[in-house]
């Protein structure tokens, strides 16, 4: 896909094909749509990333309440969203060990008592071990600094969704 | 439910149950229960609409682009949310005549095509006939007037959501 192509779409199908790039916001897509058009890919990532730091700290911290726990409830009841599971099976968080498994619940369920949102790293750029050791590391950080992280990861998993969609008009680098 | 219940639920619980206040826009709902305990529904129901108040001129476009055509191609394909459905059912758009339909159509297309997001209106305070003729007179206005207007409407449907949800904890006076 071009730019051109996703500039003449509808609000319609722009949200049919971009409507997931922030995991379960539609808001965020259709809110953008009003950009257009777009100059390129970064163009319009740009302006989901605008307009997520232009959200208040609930909104923020909304946007990471819609992201679900790593191998959590929605993987267990198949209820993932599609481009969230393949991220999660990239990452083998959809074939860890019981212990694992168990492992990385009891992390999460502390992180979200003490945060009140999810833990949320881009799985496709980390494995489980990795996702391990970061949530044990991050859950020491202040809410502050975990809101701005999260934030963070919602951005390159942004990215990433939208490389998908879009390659190879999108830079590989980060 | 009681109030006490809803200050009770983890983010999870809430959106489960709150999710769909606005349509396909769990962002806010889950931003909302940042502003816990709520004092009653009516604060919860407040914290939504100063939300919603609070975003850019394309947020709230974004908001409006996540309702539904009335009788549109969700109705058709059968993906409607269960919520929209029900209001849909209710104001007589579920059995529409096939000229009716074909009217409806016509007009929800040239107000997209003018103002570059859906009419919305709340179908459960509505017929048929009197969606009709808002539909027809609303296009007439500018894009901020129903740019508001649209949103007044979203509010009016919130409300009712709600009422569903925590009856009789909330007034039925809108």
């Amino acid at each position: 896909m071009d730019i051109a192509a996703a500039n003449s779409m509808t609000y319609e199908e722009f949200m049919d094909v971009f409507g997931n790039i922030v995991e379960k916001c539609p808001l965020i897509t259709a809110a953008v749509w009003s950009k257009r058009p777009f100059d390129n890919f970064l163009d319009l990532e740009n302006s989901v990333f605008e307009f997520i730091d232009s959200l208040s700290t609930s909104g923020k911290q909304g946007v990471l309440r819609c992201h679900p726990d790593l191998a959590g409830r929605e993987l267990m009841s198949g209820t993932l969203t599609t481009e969230s599971k393949r991220e999660q099976h990239q990452s083998g968080l959809t074939s860890l060990r019981p212990e694992e498994r168990q492992k990385l619940n009891q992390l999460n369920a502390c992180y979200k008592e003490k945060f009140g949102f999810p833990f949320v790293i881009c799985a496709k750029l980390n494995d489980k071990a990795r996702i391990l050791q970061e949530l044990s590391e991050r859950f020491e950080n202040s809410p502050q600094e975990e809101l701005q992280n999260g934030i963070e990861e919602v951005k390159k998993i942004c990215h990433l969704r939208l490389q998908d969609l879009c390659s190879p008009g999108m830079p590989t680098k980060l």
